[in-house]
C-alpha cells in the first residue's frame, strides 16, 4: 500500500477501536443503572462523543467513517470508490476487534467480571434485546436509525452546506440521539463493525444474530444514499 | 410542483418525521424513569438533538423549520411568503404522522405495549398533563416557551448575526432547555405538527386537547415575530 | 432613550427573563430528584443552555450580559462605560423579576404548589443552603465561581481570540459546569439579578441573605477583571 | 521571566486550578449518587466542560495544556521545547494544588465533611479504586485513555485540520467521554497534575499510588505522539 492508504487505514482502525472501546466500555464498565452508574443517557453520550472526538481527530485524514455502513453509503452516493471502501471496512472490523479486546482486558480487572455473564456491549434482539423487543422491531429500528444517521452525514458534509465545520458535532450528536431512543430495542448498532467486534469475542447468540446488524444498517444506508442522491440533492 | 419545491417539501417531511419519531420515541421506548431509562433529561436531549441533527442535515435545503409555528412566525416576520408556508406546513404534518406511525411499529415490538396505555408521547393538560398542571398553566407555558424558542431562531439566523453557523446548535439546545423545564407541564409541544402526529394515532383526549397545542404555539410565535420585527431589529 | 439604547435595554431584559424563568423554572417545575425529575444535572444544563440560547439570540444586539456582575466586570476591564452599565443592570433586574413572576404563574397551575413551601429557585446559605453549607463556604464559592465565569467571558470574547464564534457556547457551558459543582452549596447565583428576582417574590430569608449574592459575585467579577487586565492581557 | 512567559505561566496555573477545583469539586460536593447528586455523568461533564471553558478562555495565551502529559507529548511530537514544558508543568502542579486547597475550604463548610473520609476526588486502584479494579486494569486504562485523549488533541489542533476552532470543544468532550467510561476504574486521571494536587492534601494511599497516575499518562502520551508523528502525519 502507498503511504496515503496506510495513513487512512490506520486512522479508520484507530477510530473504530476508540468507538468500540469507549462506547461498549461505557455500558460494560460504567453500567446502565442510574444511581451508581452513568445510565442509558451516559452510554448514549459515550457512543456519540466517541464520534465527535474522532471526527475532529482523524476527519481530515480519512473522513472518519469508522463504520462500514457509512463507507458503503458513500459508494452508493457516488462519493467513494468501491475499492477504497473495502480497505476501509477491513480496517474498521480490525479496529472493532481490537477495541473489544482491550475492553475485555480492562473489564477483567474487576473481580467477578465474566464475559459470558456481563458481555462486551454486544447487540441483540428477542431474548437478547435489552428489553425484549422482537426481531422485526429490531430490524425496522436499525434500518430507520441508520437511514437517519446517514441523512445527517450526507447533509452536514454536503459541498452545498457552508457550515461543514459543524459536521463532526452534528453527526456525533445524532448518534447520541439514536442511542437515547434505541438502546432498549437492540442496544443500537447502526454500524456492522461495532457489532462484529464484541460479538466475535462473546460468541453464542451474539454471533448467530450478527446478520441483522449487518443487513439492516447496510439497507438503511443504501436507502439514505438513494434518497439523498435522487430526491434531496438532485439537480 | 417544481424541483426546488419538491426538494424542500421532502426535507421538511423527513425532518419532522425524525423529530417526532426520535423525540416522542425517547419517551415511549426509553422511558422516563431514572434508573432503567434515560429520564426527563434524556427525553429533553432527544427532542433538542433531533433539531441539531436535522438543522445541519437539511438546513441548507429548506431552512429546517419542521414546525408550523416557525413557518408562521417567518411569514409574520416578513421572511417567508404565506404560500410557501402552507406547503411547508402540509409537509410537516405528514412527516409528523409518518414519524408517529413508525414509532408505533417499533414500540409494538415489545410484548405488553399498547397504544391506549402507553401512548405515543402525545401532549396534554389537566388530567392528561404528566404532573397534573392546569389548562391555564399549559397555555401560558406553551405560549411563552414558543416565544422564547422563536426568539432564539430569529436572533441566531439574523443576517446581522455573524455567527450564523451556530444557529442549528443554539436552536436545538434551546429546545433541550425548553423540555428540561416544561415536560412536567404539558410534555412540551411548541410545535403543532409534533402534537398532531401522535394525537391522531392515539385519539381520545389527545385529539380533544389538540387546540391548545395549535393555538398557544402559534400565538407565541406571532408575539415573538412582532417583538423581533418592531423592537429588537427595528431600524 | 435613543433607539439603540431601547433595543439593548429590551434585549437585556428579555435575556435575563429567559435565564431566570428557565433556570429557576427547571428547579421548581422539573424538580431535583433523579427518578421523576431532571436532577441536579438537568438544572445545571437549564441555567447554562439559557445562556447559550440567549448568547446567539441577542449577543449581536447587547452582548448578552444578562448579569450585573458581567456588566460591572466589563466596566472594570475598560470595555464598557459606567453609564451604560447602569442601564443594563436596571434592565437585568426588571427582567429577572418578570421571569420569576411568570414562573410563579406557571408553577401555581399545579395543585399543592405554594411559593412559601416550594419557592422559586432562590439562593441561600446556612439553613437555606440546599445541603447546609456555611455562609463562609457560600461566600468563597460564589466569589471564586464568578471569578472563573468572568475568566471564560473575558478570554473567549477577547479581540486576540480568533475563535470568537464559540464564546456563547463556552460561556454557557461554563455556567453548566459551575452549577454541576455548586448547586449543593448555595443553589448557585454568580449573578445578582438571578438572585434578586426570585428573592423579592419569595421574601423572608431569601431577601435577608441577598447581600451575599450581590457582594460575592461583584467581588469575583472585579478580581477577574483585574487579573485579566493586568496579568493575562497586559502588553 | 519575561512578560510572555509570566502570562503563559499564569494561564496554565489558573487553568489547572479550575480543572481540579471544578472536576474534583463535582465529585466531592455534588456527589456521585443519582438521586440527590449529579451522578457519574455529571462528574464526567464537570471535568470535560472545565477543559472546554478553559480552552476558549486561555487557549490563545498558552495553548491550554493544563496537563503535564500534554506538555510532554507536545515535546515528543516536536511542537514544544523541553525548557518551556518544564515551566508549564511547574505551573500546572501549583495550580492543581491551589485548586485542591480551595476545594478543601469550600467542602469544609458542610458539617460532617472530613478530608480523611470524603477525600478530594483523588485517584486510586485496587482497594482505592471506586469499584475495586486491579492495578493492571488501572494502568492499562490510564495509558490507553491518555493515548486516545492525545490523539484528539494532536488531530484537532493539527495545522492540516481546517476546523481548528472546534479543537477546544472536541478535546473537552473527549474528556467527558473518557470519564463516562473510566470513573469506576481509577476515578480517571490522564493528567498527573490533576492527581498530584488532591493526593498531596489527602496523603496516605493517594500519595503511595501517585506513581501510576504519573507513569501511565506520560506513557500513553508518548505513544500517541509517536503514532501521530510517524504514522498519521508522516510525509
Amino acid at each position: 500500500m502507498e503511504t496515503k492508504t496506510i495513513t487512512k487505514f490506520s486512522a479508520e482502525l484507530l477510530g473504530t477501536l476508540v468507538l468500540v472501546l469507549m462506547g461498549c466500555g461505557s455500558a460494560v464498565i460504567a453500567g446502565a443503572n442510574g444511581t451508581s452508574g452513568v445510565g442509558l443517557l451516559g452510554i448514549s453520550f459515550a457512543f456519540g462523543l466517541s464520534v465527535v472526538a474522532m471526527a475532529y481527530a482523524i476527519g481530515h485524514i480519512s473522513g472518519c467513517h469508522i463504520n462500514p455502513a457509512i463507507s458503503i453509503g458513500m459508494v452508493v452516493a457516488g462519493r467513494m470508490k468501491a475499492g477504497e471502501a473495502i480497505i476501509y471496512i477491513i480496517a474498521q472490523v480490525l479496529g472493532a476487534l481490537a477495541g473489544a479486546a482491550i475492553l475485555l482486558v480492562i473489564a477483567s480487572g474487576k473481580a467477578g467480571y465474566s464475559v459470558a455473564t456481563h458481555g462486551l456491549g454486544q447487540n441483540g434482539f428477542e431474548a437478547a434485546s435489552p428489553q425484549g423487543y422482537s426481531m422485526m422491531a429490531g430490524f425496522v429500528a436499525e434500518t430507520i436509525f441508520t437511514f437517519i444517521f446517514l441523512l445527517v452525514i450526507f447533509g452536514s458534509t454536503s459541498t452545498k452546506n457552508i457550515h461543514g465545520g459543524f459536521a463532526g458535532l452534528s453527526i456525533g450528536l445524532s448518534l447520541v440521539l439514536i442511542h437515547i431512543v434505541g438502546i432498549p430495542v437492540t442496544g443500537v448498532s447502526v454500524n456492522p463493525a461495532r457489532s462484529i467486534g464484541p460479538a466475535l469475542l462473546v460468541g453464542g447468540t451474539a454471533v448467530s444474530q450478527l446478520w441483522l446488524f449487518i443487513v439492516a444498517p447496510v439497507l438503511g444506508s443504501i436507502l439514505s444514499a438513494v434518497v439523498w442522491r435522487f430526491v434531496l440533492e438532485r439537480e
